[in-house]
């Protein structure tokens, strides 16, 4: 039966994460952190930032550590006093109240994304998702073996959807549109009357809206954030979102996702119930986080998502105008929300590079400057810069930016690479 | 294509989690929890205590969020802080020492499980599990299809592994012997003897060990606990561990796996990769718990521990002598770890019960006392008593018990139940 030689051992390592794991955005990022020169300039972005965090999370989360109101397991679907909590800030732009019963506590946004894909997953079954769009949602689908289907944008119309690409695409076993809002990476927010004409087109589609809110504090532009929620009278509606990006503690891990049903439909499709199961066998958040949602949610003064805006607005601005200086990159739009720039590459202004990801790579190897490939958001020949750094930061930045696309774009003579690095 | 009413969706929930939801035990818990009288007595044991949990922890965790250390995204593996002070504290007991590389960070000891059965689930490859044992090897198994077979114990040797019982059920598609050391349920710690021995067995099957160690720092008996890793010169050993049991924080989710390697087994045979991918796709602990591991681990006294188990020792012993005079369950043996006794239910003893789940469900309904059947642990007709109460709570609930099996016991004559409630 069993071998007697030490070393010839009967198990083997499984590959079912293999796939989803070399599509996540953590993959990436690694490969070209690495090929950053280490005795060279130092890595951009700097890893590893210390960013400003709410001090009213940070004390509320003392507060629960040091009276121990946290010490308990929690039940899998969320602690009573998060869920309602988060139903409660939810509710303050919704006409159609939610409950602490709609909402169930997931560790981070991500798992609650999972948590959306792992209860659609069905054999036959598909999910459109956006191109270019963060890439969990793809990461999971790819675990769960979840058809997916892309629709687009029109990067000329703001990053509006582009609702012809979403019909073209949905079919009698499309189960739902998953929408980023704000939008990363585009960068953008919808409006009422686009969200509203969404959910009217999923209407007729017959498909639930799925939407991943988790940069809904970080909005800085003229178009406010309307939550896809409002819009739960037309179509049923998910909602998702974290306190990492809104409240700047990145590794809390502590998300929610909010069921806004539409005349029980949710209970009668049994997604209720597949919620419920997939929570009872996965991961919950930590319960000292749990506990302190009511003061996060509630306590977190107004000025310091302004404060946070500002800074991110002032950013936004700072590298935008940098573009406008360096060849074969075009940004579309001037990003209103999140915390990237997004931006086309235009190959033929390059003398040597491939595609976006030997764009990244070079760049990695040459300057020690991280850009993410569009290609990691499904979208090829798209670039997406990081901007959630201070200015003189940025400003290094960009200026490797520059010299980096001057060296490599096609001089007046048609030649080859300048040799001089960074001369304009 | 699509219809156009509103109330016929196109989606409908998964029920890939069903079955294994069914199997945790929070699902039987929260059965037996429903059935206890809201306006009887009050439901034993009690629901979200408050528990004594380290202060060395919780003074740990408040520094690092107020200071704004741990808001960071961690790696998808851990924070190299956290796995170097895992290994090093696992390091103290081991002849084979480990480095920060053989730890990865996992959402407490439940993800830490997942994490072992997902890197060895492949189609026809099986597993041996304990019976009895905690259900969420056997919930995660069901969920990832992986085959399960179940070795046994010896309750009149002290809970001893049945060596022939692995060797009957193992064979060349056998992955692994998963262990749990101390054994919840049944509360005995392995000898250094015992486990060597199982070493050498494992050794010839060719399979590894999967010790889950959750329960270490819960050890109030005469046999001092040896951790698995002891052995990994013989066999490739992984222990699984969290922070929940040990320093009394459920909740906190913050556990580990760590690969005890022999001649570079866990790399050839892709474990190493496969655990590095899954993580790569699934969720983290909190960084704030994380950056907190080097403090707790290092710093919190053994007087903690030492108290801890006098107070689990004092209650093993008051609940044990009362078992004494309750008719139809036996406890073997007086545990000298975890928090719990074990008992096997003598149905020739009732008069109207027909099994452990019938005995639960009818001890929750007239006495408000939830004690979880065999069935939960893979073992029908034994029953789980939890002990980690204050005394006058634990002698009400043994009182409860005994009322309860005397009332449904056979009397002297031969006849039906008692109508007095717990008379002598």
């Amino acid at each position: 039966m069993a071998n007697h030689k030490g070393n010839e051992w009967q198990f083997s390592g499984s590959e079912a994460a293999k796939e989803a794991a070399a599509a996540t955005l953590g993959a990436y990022t690694s490969v070209l952190y690495a090929m950053c020169d280490p005795n060279g300039k130092p890595s951009l972005p700097p890893r590893n930032k210390d960013p400003e965090t709410s001090h009213t999370a940070e004390k509320a989360v003392a507060k629960v550590v040091l009276c121990g109101s946290g010490n308990a397991y929690a039940p899998s679907i969320g602690l009573p006093l998060a869920k309602g909590a988060v139903a409660e800030y939810l509710n303050r732009d919704l006409p159609k109240k939610l409950t602490a019963d709609d909402v169930f506590m997931t560790v981070g946004c991500k798992r609650a994304i999972d948590l959306a894909v792992d209860i659609l997953a069905k054999p036959k079954a598909n999910v459109l998702l956006p191109r270019p769009g963060f890439p969990w949602d793809v990461v999971r689908s790819i675990y769960k073996s979840l058809e997916v289907r892309y629709y687009d944008f029109i990067p000329e119309k703001n990053f509006e959807i582009d609702f012809e690409s979403v019909k073209k695409v949905a079919d009698k076993n499309t189960f739902a549109i998953f929408i980023i809002n704000p939008h990363n990476p585009n960068g953008n927010t919808y409006s009422e009357v686009h969200l509203k004409q969404l959910a009217e087109l999923a209407k007729e589609l017959s498909i639930m809206v799925v939407s991943d809110e988790v940069f809904r504090w970080t909005v800085f532009g003229n178009n406010p954030f309307v939550p896809m929620g409002k819009f739960s009278s037309i179509v049923p509606v998910v909602t998702l979102g974290s306190l990492s990006k809104g409240w700047n503690v990145p590794g809390w891990r502590t998300g929610w996702l909010a069921l806004h049903d539409l005349d029980g439909v949710f209970k009668n499709t049994k997604i209720l119930q597949a919620a419920t199961e997939f929570l009872q066998i996965n991961a919950k958040p930590p319960t000292i986080i749990q506990a302190a949602m009511p003061d996060i949610l509630e306590k977190t003064p107004k000025e310091f998502f302004d404060t946070r805006g500002s800074f991110l607005k002032d950013k936004v601005d700072f590298a935008y105008s940098k573009l406008n200086h360096i060849p074969g990159l075009t940004c579309y739009m001037k990003p209103e929300a999140c915390t990237f720039l997004w931006t086309k590459l235009d190959l033929s202004c390059f003398v040597d590079i491939e595609d976006d990801q030997d764009f990244c790579k070079k760049l990695a190897v040459e300057e020690s400057l991280v850009v993410l490939p569009g290609i990691a958001f499904s979208q090829k020949n798209w670039l997406r810069h990081s901007i959630d750094m201070e200015t003189p930061t940025l400003e290094d930045a960009f200026e490797r930016l520059k010299s980096f696309c001057e060296r490599h774009s096609i001089t007046e003579d048609g030649a080859s690479l300048k040799d001089v690095n960074g001369v304009n």
